[in-house]
């Protein structure tokens, strides 16, 4: 029992559970999105999921293409880990007919890299308004068209795109979709197999109706993630999600809801934070598994 | 003409048009916040409104109080202004009967006051998540419920209610009322004459089907203001607000929905930013103007 030395990160706070031991069955759904610890390369991220008995992970492009594909698949294969999403594809609003054809390539091309690490999808982040361009409802539009594009690759890999709604405070500079709600307009009219939605904690909370739109969404939620809203908001609004449980989310009733949809796969758990990028990455996994057990677990 | 020399602020950019005289017709609807020279006293808003020809001021109740009520009516109306709104009454989500007694009261005060100044309308922040609250369906149950109470002094005084839906940024700690869409539904079921909706550019800019929400709140759209989406997001989230035509805002497009509900009362400028606040008050009223005959006032 590690629950009276341990101390939260980075509230600080004394953990009000035990660090769950490898192997407890609580940790059979809980896996470590890379950027929650991302200082640690591929290699160390695999190896911490490992250690602390967790059974997947969240990885993204650029680190595995550090080390290249063949040897991240090797990497997970051989830790015996599940690869719970690959992040992230994406990126459409430019209206420019060559960037949309790189974007298009290079989409592809992850969802080819998904599939080879074994991911049942690609977390798709729309991209913000093109520079100077003021017309967010083209924008979006196009992220509709692309991901349309990309429908039958998703099905010759088997690797479903997962539309990500952002947060509003995106909505300028890195996810123009701004709700479950538009997400799923994108997404209902494509294959089920071939597109689903993300439903991120940080991302969704606010939104009105929250409850009906991930009972909207059912077998479209290809990907649950928790992550949390702080106040005050961190000065970066890139690095303002915070640990679950140090605010102001409702994790019982959200993650009740996503289990209503008969959502069966992983809970990735994803923070970008400056204060939990800093702490020592072992410590930011055992207070990640503590606060999952204690707030999301019980009710999946 | 001022604009060889002029700057923007806080761009810093030559200004692109002349700063306009006093007199000038395109100023007949322009109001300025107090908010937007907070280091300004109500009485030197007062005169800057009055040296540079806006005929039209949105005061909040600090200031206003400060100089005692009386006072502060026999200002603006020595200067010949019109009270635009006042801001501002809400926080409505205390579910204590003894708290939500006390906002009920001081509301209604409010009320009292904005009547007195001869504001058309009181600004309503709906408030935030109580302190260790998560449950934002219930908080926003409590908002409609405090308005409805308010009509019958809202009609006695003649003064409207108009809720103010809040970027989601602020969803947890100043406004839980989120879309125009949200504010609607709780406005709709209550007389016009008693209750609106703020159009905050900042606030709905990015709300999905903007346009039809502005259509649809017709002649309860009580207050316009503007004021911009600026990136990078400044580091304090209350002061992230810029100066229009420095971000991502379509004025032109949201300008012109909400001229096509038949609006025709004032647009305040309302800009809580620390780089505003910090430039002198009158080159920032300069500037405000210039971006608003150029940006908004065209489409009016």
């Amino acid at each position: 029992m590690t629950v009276t030395t341990a101390v939260d990160l980075p509230s600080g706070t004394p953990a009000r559970v035990p660090t769950p031991a490898p192997g407890d069955a609580r940790l059979a759904r809980l896996s470590l999105n890379q950027k929650t610890v991302d200082r640690w390369s591929l290699a160390e991220a695999v190896d911490a999921c490992a250690s602390h008995g967790l059974p997947a992970i969240g990885v993204w492009r650029e680190p595995v293409a550090e080390v290249g594909l063949d040897t991240a698949v090797r990497m997970v294969q051989d830790a015996g880990l599940r690869v719970s999403s690959l992040c992230r594809g994406g990126f459409m609003t430019s209206p420019e007919a060559a960037t949309r054809r790189e974007r298009h390539d290079d989409n592809r091309r992850a969802l080819d890299e998904a599939a080879a690490l074994g991911a049942p999808c690609l977390v798709v982040v729309p991209g913000g308004l093109p520079h100077g361009d003021r017309d967010l409802r083209a924008a979006r539009g196009r992220v509709a068209d692309a991901v349309e594009a990309l429908v039958p690759h998703a099905l010759e890999t088997g690797v479903r795109l997962a539309i990500e709604p952002m947060h509003p405070i995106f909505a300028a500079d890195r996810g123009v979709v701004s709700t479950l709600d538009q997400a799923l307009a994108i997404a209902e009219p494509l294959p089920q197999a071939a597109v689903g939605v993300v439903v991120d904690t940080f991302h969704v909370w606010w939104e009105p109706g929250v409850e009906e739109q991930i009972a909207r969404a059912a077998d479209r939620v290809a990907s649950y993630q928790v992550c949390e809203w702080i106040t005050p908001l961190p000065p970066d609004a890139l690095l303002s999600r915070g640990m679950m449980g140090d605010g102001h989310i409702d994790f019982h009733h959200l993650t009740s809801c996503v289990s209503a949809t008969g959502y069966r796969g992983d809970v990735e758990v994803e923070i970008f934070n400056a204060d939990v990028w800093a702490a020592d990455g072992h410590a930011v996994v055992d207070t990640l598994a503590r606060r999952y057990v204690e707030l999301v677990e019980p009710h999946l």
